[in-house]
Parts: structure tokens; sequence; C-alpha cells
């Protein structure tokens, strides 16, 4: 019945050592027994949990400035469609889920990989001649999030490496590094409207490459592809014999003036993961249906990745049955005009604030063609004041309440990334607020002082 | 222009060499480029998607049997208690889903680790003076599933182990073994009502083991473990100072005879991660919604084992937002009556199940307390012409068409579990038909003849 004294960890990283008297149940402890654990407590997260870590949080958490009191805070800074109201989903959807609901035929288990009749729907929606896709290609994810998570944990193993765009979406290094899968960074070029540096990209392969990472639209770019430069980026992966994961989760959110080309539609002999989902271009990311579309016409990913993903899927069992249910209607019944009425907001938006910004003395935002960002580019030498754009999109929230993210959450410096779903006013409030900080900010650096005196 | 040679891996284990021609897009290959990747294609799943192994599909599709064309199938193997259409959630359930998908609140992104409103119902829910739950210590999941991947990935290394029950639930190893986490079974003893064989389980207890399993309500038993039992468990658990994952998912899915402990209500020491979800309880597996409650009233987790799991739930983001909308009144609104009726009619074909199959020679099944299922024991020796459980219930199925799982599922041999969700009707018909096909098999064993002839 003696209480025995143990040692635990207490808050944080300093470990505190507390004297805790324990009722051993009324058993004194064996001492035999006592080889394997030591008689304290000492419970430590592991290896995985600590090597998973998202950028964004970390960066955002650590910028600990208030707004200013005397603005209302405009957020530009969430990549969700649907925080200011102004962008419902559209009705049909909706309903589509109401009737899923009535009909009780969608509350039991689905197969891991998605219902059968959910998987075809989504085949024949992408499906075209040059892509063809059947219900055997399609594995139903939550969210397009674990699309990538399983498209990763299936073509590479610890050691192995990725490539990713930089700047790029931050949770290509949160699930890679997790599973200890190193990540190397290949090049876009601002000045080619974000285009791959391919000689970088290539020059990156080794023999250790598992897989290359498209993102095509670009978060946080808002960047899109031409047919030709993916013809290119699919030469690269031929050449190298590199499988290609393509996040098209902004597929179709292209402006009137460009075309998005889903990037398995170039290829016949390049094998291709392309994630999507509902998020975006549905308007209902919260609803975590995501999907992965198997592009394997030479059989080099054959029914090894096929199986290996089809077992990976069977570790929490796919995305809730109702969304699955609803998603013959979703894709039937959605009319074009909402889709068309997204994007044609979204490029009055992209305009006005490009256009707004574009006259700010020491900023060159790049003009986006997709998806719903702008990365916007900070001429340091005219803010001497902050060192690198953390400091100086913390600067912006801190005097005029806007929030960005900083180019360092893309692991590119020297940008911010301006989100444009937020209502038109909104849009143009925080444009004058921009232009209004950066005028209080810049300074002519030295030797451009005639270009400062016009 | 040249094209060159590649090699391809075709389909299953045998690798076929085709001669593809692949056009390099008008480029020669740099020599120097192909130090890396060889020029052929070879894309093989990680270790990890080799090491996922769900053992129901491997052995139930290795149990290649066809149903008796002549009898109608009856399916007693999976748990899923929508499948008959007996058991609809109740009408409150999907109100609050259709109330959610109506206010349009609930599209957008929550934090990975669910609303915190939602978060505020779940614990107050399961608060009780004994656990006490704040917000802080629930995570929402994608099923009860991820619940247990998230708290194996927190709690486990790979070379470390985790202490698991035999016969148990298979996913516990599916998990473990594809993130390199060793597993240790430690015996559940049928002649106790399967109450653990805590001599056994202490004597696995090592310094590698990082978590102890306790599965109550439990699948595939259906036992329930009495307040004693569960107070020795936590008594091996304090003196070896091995933490607590704790699967709940049928917490409360007991008949009216016994009585469900939580088993944090018991220990003011032990740090436990319980495990749950809508799941069984409220007949929506498919709607993925799962929790992990943390209880850890000596603060030995602490902040870390905390953080590791926000961490961990940002990989994919949550369950649908849809379902955490509707929790809140899914959890005060739906009547107890809803609960009472599901628990007396799985009681009903409990005892039904339990009385048909007691009075068949050579069976004996293990009267359940909760969940929804039952073990039955088969005395091999009776039946000389099968091996073993796997061909037991291979056999019942070719000339019964009634399907159960073997014990092998579980890691059990000789055994079958039985599902009890069915209509009442079709429960009758199983069991006489499981019956006839146990006398038509059964063959008194030598020695015991004088049995036989009574
Ligand atoms: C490029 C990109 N890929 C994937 C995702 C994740 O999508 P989901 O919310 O469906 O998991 C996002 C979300 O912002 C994204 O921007
Ligand atoms: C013991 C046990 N734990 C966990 C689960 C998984 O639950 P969920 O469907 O919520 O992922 C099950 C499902 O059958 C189960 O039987």
């Amino acid at each position: 019945m003696d209480p025995y004294v143990i040692q635990m960890h207490g808050h944080g990283n300093l470990p505190s050592v507390l004297d805790v008297h324990v009722n051993t149940a009324g058993r004194i402890p064996v001492p035999g027994k006592m080889k394997g654990r030591k008689a304290r407590w000492s419970v430590r997260p592991s290896d995985m949990s600590n090597k998973t870590c998202n950028p964004i949080r970390a960066i955002v958490d650590s910028m600990k400035v208030k707004p200013n009191p005397n603005k209302t805070t405009i957020s530009l800074s969430i990549g969700d469609p649907t925080v200011f109201g102004n962008l419902p989903t559209d009705q049909e959807v909706t309903q589509a889920m109401k009737d899923a609901l009535d009909s009780g035929k969608y509350n039991g288990y689905a197969p891991s990989i998605g219902y059968l009749s959910s998987r075809e729907e989504v085949a024949s929606y992408y499906h075209c001649p040059e892509a063809p896709l059947e219900a055997k290609d399609v594995i139903l994810t939550s969210g397009c999030s674990q699309a990538i998570e399983l498209c990763l944990a299936v073509l590479a193993n610890p050691g192995q490496n990725i490539l990713v765009p930089r700047p790029g979406f931050p949770l290509y290094r949160t699930l890679a590094e997790s599973m200890g899968i190193e990540v190397k960074l290949y090049n876009l070029l601002p000045e080619k409207s974000w285009e791959i540096d391919l000689k970088h990209l290539e020059s990156l392969i080794d023999e250790k490459t598992a897989c290359l990472v498209v993102n095509n639209p670009s978060n946080p770019c808002g960047s899109v592809f031409s047919r030709n430069h993916l013809q290119k980026i699919l030469a690269v992966a031929t050449r190298q014999c590199v499988p290609i994961l393509a996040d098209e989760i902004y597929g179709d959110m292209v402006f009137s003036d460009s075309k998005f080309e889903p990037l398995a539609t170039l290829s016949s002999n390049v094998p291709i993961l392309s994630c999507g989902g509902l998020a975006k271009r549905w308007l209902v990311p919260g609803w975590r249906l995501g999907w992965i579309l198997i592009h394997d016409r030479r059989d080099i990913f054959g029914n090894e990745i096929r199986d290996g993903l089809v077992k990976l899927s069977q570790r929490i069992l796919g995305p809730c049955t109702l969304v699955q249910g609803a998603l013959k209607s979703i894709l039937r019944r959605t009319p074009q005009e909402f889709y068309h009425n997204t994007l044609s907001f979204l490029k009055t938006n992209a305009d006005l604030c490009y256009g707004a910004l574009a006259a700010v003395p020491g900023l060159r935002p790049i003009r986006p063609c997709g998806a719903m960002y702008l990365m916007v580019g900070i001429e340091m030498e005219q803010f001497p004041e902050f060192e690198n754009d953390v400091e100086f999109t913390e600067r912006l929230v801190a005097e005029q309440s806007v929030h960005c993210l900083p180019g360092m959450c893309f692991e590119y410096r020297n940008f911010f990334r301006v989100v444009i779903t937020v209502p038109k006013v909104m849009m143009l409030e925080a444009c004058s607020r921009i232009q209004e900080f950066c005028e209080q900010h810049y300074q002519c650096a030295e030797g451009t002082q005639e270009e400062c005196d016009k």
C-alpha cells in the first residue's frame, strides 16, 4: 500500500519535477516487473509529431502584433472563400445534400476509397478522350489535403525527396517532413508570370526523387500555366522518369482570358496523380471532399501503386458519405452560371487589386490569371524601416489592420499574398490602406533619387 | 529527337519489360543530367503502403467461396448497423444536419481540431466531476479511426510497441504497423467474459511500450468490463507508467444489466486518450465524425502531447464541418428513447442469438453485454472436416449463405464473430441455418462418445 514517488513533465519544454503520491491500488510493485518501464511517468510526443509543422501557423503565431484599434480589421490572409458570406455555394449543392440526407441511403460505411457510384460520377465528369477516366481511376478522400497525403505516402519513402514549387502551398512540406521525406524547392519566376524555372527544376532531380509536385492554378501565385509550358514540364518528367503529383484543386478556376489545361490531357506517358476536390470551385472547403485521379496510360504505376493507395485509404476510411451521396447532383446540376459568377467576381477583384497596387510606389503585384490569390512584390530597399516581408506585413497589421500573409509562409521572401475573395468594398478599402501604409514608409533608395523626385 | 527505350513494371509482382518509344519533346537528354534518375520508369509503392494491411480484407478476399445459390445471403459480417435499414438514425440527427446546411455557417474551414463551439459541446456532454473536460481537451477527427491514428502517431515512435487486445479490432495493428510500431497482443479470457489476462498484459510491458489500448465495450466480443476490472487495468498502467488509449466508440452501448464506466472516471493519475465518435451510438458511421478526449489531470501528457495532436490534425484538417455544426443539436436533442430502443433491440437479438447457438452442439457462444457483436467458440475437435475457423466460416457461406467473420480476423482462432444488428427474422433464420450446418458436420470426438449418445 506504499505510495511511491513519480516524476512528471510539466508544460512546455521545461521539465518540472513534481512529487505525486500515487496509490498503486494495493499492490506493491514487483521488482522483477520494473525492469522495463521506469517507475515514473515520461510521455513524450513522437518524432513524427515533432516533425509535423505548419509554417503558416508558426509564422502567424509568432507575429504578435495587435491590429490598429481605430481601424476595422480586414483579413486578406485566409484562403477560405466562405468567410465573408459573399460567396455562398450554389443552392443545387445544398439541395443535393438535403436529398442525400433524406434518402437515408448514405449513413453507413462506404468503401474506403468511396462509393463506386460516386467515383463513377467524378470519373465521367473529368473524363476526356486525351485523358480517359473510369471509376477505378478515382479515389475519394477527406479533402484535397488527404489526397496529397495519400499520394506522397504511396510514392515516397523516408529519405527520398519530392520537388515542390517556391513559392508554394506549405502543406507539401508539412506532409513530406512528417513522413521523413525531403523537400527540394524549385523556383517559380515572377517575371515570367510564375512559370517554372525548368533548368533549376531539372537540376534538382536525383536518384532519390520520388515525385514532382506541380500546382496549377497556383496558390499563392494565382498563376495559370500555358499548354506550352505544361508540355515542357512533362518533357522534364519524361526525360527524368519522374511521376507527377498535379495539385489541381483550383482546376477550371481561371479567368476568361486564360485556359486551364489538366496536366494529364497533355501526356500519354507520364504517370500522373491529379488531386482535386469540392473545396474551392464549389466553395465548400469545410465539407472535406477531395479526390485523386489516377492517370497511368502506360501502366507505369500499375496495380501496385493503385493497391497501395487503396490500402492507405483504409487507415481512416474516406470522406463523409453524405457528401459522397450528393456528388452526382453536385457535379451534374450546379449551373454554369454559378461557376461563371464566381470567376467574374474573382476577376473583378483581381483587376481592382492589381490596378490599385501596381500604382503604389514600392510594390510590384503580379497579375493573376486564376485561383483566388495575388502575389505582391515588395521593393524592400524602398522600405528600409522593415527588415523583410514578415516585418512589413506585421506593421501593416499594426498600423492599418490589414492582414496579409508574408511570402515567408510560402518560402519566398519579399512578397506578400493577397486573398481576393473578399467583398469588393473591402478589397478597395484594403488597397487604399496598403497604399497609405506604403506612402508613409516609402523612402527613396540611394541612387534612385531622380525617380523619386518625379 | 531520338526516342529511347524505357522499361516499365506491369501488373502485380511480375515485372514485365515493355519497349515504349517516348518522345523526349525535341530534346536530347543531357548526359550529365542523367546521373540521377535512370532513363527508365520504375515507380514502386512505398514501404509504408506495403506495410499497411487490413487483415479483414486480406482474409475475406482470400475466402473465395460462393454462397449457396439456393439460399438468400445473410451477412452477419459487417459492423455497420445501417445496412439493413432497420436501425435508422434519429430524426433529430437528420434535422440537425439540415439546420446546419440551411444556416450556411458551416461550409468554410474549421480549425483543424474542430470548431470551438462543437468541442465545447462534446466536452460538456462527456464532462463529469471525476473526469472533467473542457473544450481544450477535445479534438474532433475524421471518424474514430482517425482519432486512433492520431493517438498512436503522437504517442509512439517506430520501433516502440503498443499493447493490443486479442481478440481485438484489427485497425490497431493496421495503423501501428504502417507507422513501424510493433504490436504486442495481450489475451482476453473467454471464460471470464473476455476480461483481460492481467498477468499476461503486465508481462508484455517493456521499456519500449508506448501505450496500452483498452477497447471497452469490445469489438469483436461485445463484452463490457466491470468497474473492478477496469480499476485493475488502471493499476497495471499506474505501476508500469503506461498511458492508455481507451477505444470507447461503443461507450454507453451496454445492455440494461450492465453499466458502462468511462475509463477516465476511475483514475486521477493515469493519462488517458479516450477515442469515440458518432458512428455507432448515433448509427451514422459514414459521417466520419470522431473525437479524442484528453484526460490528463496529473499533467503527464502536458502541453507537448496536446500540441502534438494539434499539429498532427493539421495534416488533413478534421471532419466535415456540417456534421460539426450539427453536433450541438445531435448531442442535446437526440431523445433518450432513441438510445434505449437501439439497445433493447440489440439486447433482444443478442439473447436470441446466444440462446439459439448455445443449444447447438459444438458451439460455445459467449454472452455479450454491449456493443453489436457476439463471439462464438467452435469446438474444432467436433468438426474434424474443417481445419480451422476460416474453413468453418467458408463452408458456412458455401452451404448456408451465412457470412460471419472468422476469429482469425481478430487474431483469435476457433471462434467466429456474429453481428447482431440484423433484423430479428434474419437473426433467427441465420441461427437456424448455423444450427443445421453444425448438425450436418458435427462428429463426436473420440472419448466423448457417451456425451454424444445422450
Ligand atoms: C494548392 C492547394 N492544394 C490543396 C489544398 C487543400 O485543399 P482541401 O481544403 O480540399 O484539403 C489547398 C487549400 O487551400 C490549396 O491551396
Ligand atoms: C472498436 C472500434 N474502434 C474504432 C472503430 C472505428 O470507428 P469509425 O468508423 O468512427 O472510424 C470501430 C469500427 O468498427 C470499432 O469497432
